[in-house]
């Protein structure tokens, strides 16, 4: 089966304190300017069009952000917005929305506070994943890996399925710094970014096979809930009772049909304010700055300023965030402990 | 004359660019408080006590500045207030001081934005060159140089006059990096800070001997000027009619009868951002934070905020200020070029 019809399936979670203080626990990183003029969500949405082949998007949020949600849905693309009444991780957000949709839709799953540079070639591959998944195949996207990360999964790529894609031969965990640059090297290791491709049956049985719990347990949180309007909310307490597990602790590491479609598209999780920094536009010194600042002398300067002008002088390899009552400078090292600050971690 | 009562003239003016956004036009250096508890003008005021020998004060200020001085005089010091109708430099200010004092009466003049740690090698300084003064000389104190400074002037040590200080051979204007370190060397220069002891009448007869006319038409604006409490207005338009000139310049350069006396007490003219940092008490660390801070892997940092709270990581060498609605974020070696800056310049 060709081109077959996509419906994202967007998550919108987290908490964000990494991006403090500029992401808060009330106005979280998907929902923030960040790159460009729209914020992260409204850029996922955006990059996946009816005249891409895009169905209407499913958007599965927590009630705490339905505000955002709605207040940045743009006005005439439809969908619906699944409503959890509590945190439940991966697993159980793409198994209610898997349960939303005919047995032979391909779902992608899309996280909402990435940064896609490239959105044809993030098409491409969700084409090619999707030819997958419509074959049974429950598909990674394989992120090209541009740096020694230590941050992220690896995927092991195995052997060939056609030209579309390969077999995952391993997931990784996380590595350590020289693991990471052996994976760099060796080539054949691609970021695991939690953008996923299968049929919602296919992921459906994958999951009652693997954590039958869950699978049965959506089910019911499913069956029990009801519409209102655009919105879905599932029955908060058979879905309190789902157990909480990532897609890929669940999933997608158990299941014998591991895919994984090569990505190279730009890609940034914007894990910190330095990854936000590399993903900016920036002026000929390597500056980039949004909001009323001054700059001399300075090079590799990352400002978001919320009102207060930020003068800085002979600056490099600095991140300046004025947000409300609070001021973060760091450096692009140090940007990796922004979340273990007090004011992150106490908000 | 041994131990003659010494009446501090302390001249507050000055826009204070070079401290902003802490300093602004509407509340300058003087009168923040940069070192310790109390204000700069409170600092002046309080190194030069009764107790140590020091008459009631004559502070000079423009009417910009009047309600500042008033509200940081301490209660039952007593003292008068020249109120200057506009800027005339340090020359025509200190002739109105001399003007409303006897003949007889020695006078200190002090920079009231400068920090001095150790008070009482102040006192003792001044109380030397007080006896100087008293036998006729125009005495300035040579500040121990203890780095190669190219932001000061020099005087460069003669004769010595007895036990007490030294005639001044020459004064230098401000020398570029390779003189300072000469004169470092050297070990001859000392640094000229403006503070001046001197008997008011042989200030007034140098002065109409060099610059006959501000001497007349300081004289005028005394004869014409009138009291209203503590406060002393000079006749405006004679006053505005006198030449804008520098003592230095004036007087000290050119009588035949100038003195210094070394005065080695922990001197800073706080000029820059960085010299407050070094005149701080700080951890030990080398951070020095005022106001709400999070600090995490940072040496030799400066803090100062007036509300907001401040998170620093892996910073060296930087000072960052929030006052308002300005953020100044600038290395210890930047910290020279703050008065450059469009919101220094343009307030």
């Amino acid at each position: 089966m060709n081109n077959p019809q996509i419906h994202p399936v967007v998550l919108c979670g987290g908490s964000g304190t990494r991006l403090w203080p500029r992401s808060r626990v009330a106005k979280p990183k998907p929902f923030l300017p960040l790159v460009g003029d729209g914020t992260l969500f409204e850029a996922t949405l955006a990059r996946c069009p009816a005249a891409a082949g895009f169905a209407v998007p499913i958007v599965v949020t927590g009630a705490a952000h339905l505000a955002h949600v709605e207040a940045q849905w743009p006005a005439g693309v439809g969908g619906e917005t699944i409503v959890e009444p509590c945190a439940r991780n991966t697993a159980a957000a793409i198994a209610l929305a898997a349960l939303r949709l005919p047995e032979d839709a391909v779902m992608l799953v899309c996280p909402s506070d990435h940064h896609i540079a490239d959105a044809a070639a993030f098409q491409a591959a969700a084409h090619a994943a999707a030819e997958l998944a419509a074959e049974g195949w429950l598909v990674s996207f394989g992120i090209e890996a541009t740096a020694p990360e230590t941050g992220f999964g690896y995927l092991r790529r195995g052997e060939p399925i056609g030209a579309l894609g390969f077999k995952v031969a391993q997931f990784v965990e996380k590595p350590d710094l020289e693991r990471a640059r052996q994976f760099l090297a060796d080539g054949g290791y691609a970021w695991n970014g939690g953008i996923f491709a299968f049929r919602a049956g296919t992921f459906l049985d994958e999951l009652a096979a693997h954590r039958p719990e869950i699978a049965a347990m959506a089910r019911k949180a499913v069956a029990g809930g009801h519409s209102q309007g655009a919105r879905f909310h599932p029955d908060p307490e058979a879905f309190a009772a789902i157990n909480s597990e990532s897609v890929d602790y669940a999933v997608m590491e158990n299941t014998a049909r591991a895919a994984m479609v090569p990505a190279a598209m730009g890609w940034s999780d914007i894990g910190n304010w330095d990854a936000l920094l590399a993903a900016r536009p920036r002026d000929a010194s390597g500056n980039a700055v949004k909001g009323p600042a001054e700059l001399v002398d300075c090079r590799n300067v990352l400002i978001e300023s919320d009102g207060p002008r930020v003068s800085a002088i002979g600056l490099e390899d600095v991140v300046i965030v004025v947000d409300g009552n609070e001021v973060l400078v760091t450096t692009r090292a140090g940007a990796q402990l922004v979340g273990k600050l007090d004011g992150a971690a106490n908000q």
